[in-house]
């Protein structure tokens, strides 16, 4: 059952003591640049760097005694697997990530030092959901799904929760990245039951648009290849977020590459705070969109923060796709 | 005269109307890494992107009609220039900058969309002097002076009025950088008069350590060659900010470019925001003086974060200079 208000509002309560409440950001330069009053919803100053730590905290803290004890379990290589391994110690119980062996080492590094045990695996889907089956069926851990759960759709919530109450108004829209439409489903249903003329918005890289073929569609549409610099928006929709997607979602708008780095660029210069490449995914599509956005006031969740200061995308250009603008 | 407390106040309300009350950030993981209670000014989100405009929205605002009506004139090719810029804009009163031929392009382009007036000259030292003499001479314009001046002083000691009415109780250190001395000189004169407990301390690249020297040899020591990363400090002491530092600094320690660089890509990575090198200087001598600091309730203040985002220290270390550690 799609979860109410009370549940949200109760995911707030439960994860309030160990969370940030994270800052909202206003850049006259961007506003100007955009024609719009834009808010950022600072997710990239979160704890592990991403609004991620919401979901998992509020699932992990939904859990019962005898659930606990036996720990949880999932299989990401991102933010996900960071936030899980931390809100898992901080509960005192077991995290088991499994990750593919290619990973990046400083991602390797974070989940580590969380204190999270480390399954690594062939660099395939399959491999990944076969080995993370095996350790649910021998640990009898808990799985805490990166979107596809109300536990986690519901913290992810708590972000569009704060904002409402941190901005002088409600906002015309409220604009996120989506991925596998964790994030976007939580602030649908929030702005639905409390701010009912604001509407949300679901952003993605046109490399990887398969949220905003599912919508058109009314069918949830296989992942793209991975193309796309915003390395966290590759997931499909589930069945869970798809049915609030449908429902409550405005509109999905698609951005080119050459956007989501000129948008990243941007927000480091203007703003001077980091963001990573799927952060930027909202305000390239203000920038691509200026017609959708002049004159509106617009609430954008920063996702992310975890940028690869190794590998600017803006120093390299020549390593975008052919077919990105 | 130095400025008492009473000025510090005025220059407050002064200015209170055009500067950003910055947000003073803590993180749980540089606190681990130093073993101390460290406290952020972001002065790296003031307007322009640094304190200057502190200091130039001061003594523009303190300009008396007669005065105004004449403008400012100043030279730099840094944050000063764009802060006299924006603060003259702000007054509506014209302003000249001198600034080198060989200038980035984007910090001509940014003191020009301040609609300030840029005279070129060769780049040195005497051109820029003599350029800045004749256009005093030919428009009455007043100087603002980057730092060897007590109204500018008087702006810079505003970060740290703000910062102590920020922080639950007063510091053991107050920590910034130096390289003309008007932002140590004002925080030092605010702790002095309303925190004597706590001990203003100046940090310095080791590449451009004649602030230390001076302060050592009770005379004002040359700027050193332009070799170290944190370009914003080479400039040495004023007779009016040695004074001051003199008399109120505690200590000033120096650190190596490695610290510095290491600094600033912690402060990007676990804090996501953005600081230039300059800036990354308190850090780098917490990191370097572990002993000095350990246990400490300290706070920094970061000056600015004005990077170029095209050069990353960290991705041209063979860049830096040999005698760099």
């Amino acid at each position: 059952m799609i979860p109410d208000l009370d549940t949200l509002l109760q995911a707030r309560e439960r994860i309030r003591r160990q969370v940030h409440t994270t800052p909202v950001l206003t850049c006259r330069a961007l506003n100007h640049i955009s024609g719009a009053e834009l808010y950022f919803k600072c997710e990239n100053f979160q704890k592990v760097g991403a609004f991620k730590f919401r979901g998992a905290s509020n699932a992990i803290l939904s859990l019962d005694e005898n659930q606990a004890r036996a720990g949880v379990a999932t299989h990401s290589s991102g933010n996900h697997a960071a936030a899980v391994a931390l809100a898992a110690r901080l509960r005192g119980i077991p995290a088991h990530i499994v990750m593919p062996e290619t990973a990046p080492e400083i991602k390797k590094r974070a989940v580590q030092g969380y204190g999270a045990q480390i399954t690594f695996c062939e660099p395939t889907i399959a491999a990944r959901e076969q080995t993370l089956e095996r350790i649910l069926t021998e640990t009898g851990a808990t799985l805490v799904h990166p979107y596809n759960d109300h536990a986690v759709i519901a913290g992810q919530a708590t972000a569009a929760l704060e904002l409402l109450e941190q901005l002088p108004q409600a906002p015309d829209f409220v604009l996120s990245p989506i991925g596998g439409g964790g994030l976007i489903s939580g602030t649908a249903l929030v702005v639905h039951y409390l701010a009912p003329n604001t509407k949300a918005v679901g952003s993605e890289p046109r490399l990887a648009d398969d949220a905003a073929r599912s919508f058109r569609s009314g069918e949830i549409q296989p992942p793209m290849p991975p193309k796309t610099i915003a390395d966290g928006l590759l997931t499909c929709l589930g069945d869970k977020t798809f049915a609030i997607i449908r429902e409550y979602v405005h509109d999905i708008l698609t951005v080119s590459e050459k956007a989501i780095v000129t948008a990243m660029r941007m927000t480091w210069e203007r703003m001077k705070i980091i963001i990573e490449p799927s952060s930027a995914v909202p305000l390239a599509a203000v920038l691509e969109h200026p017609d959708f956005f002049r004159g509106s006031r617009t609430a954008i969740i920063l996702t992310g923060g975890n940028a690869d200061l190794d590998n600017l995308p803006w120093l390299a250009a020549d390593r975008l796709p052919d077919n990105s603008t």
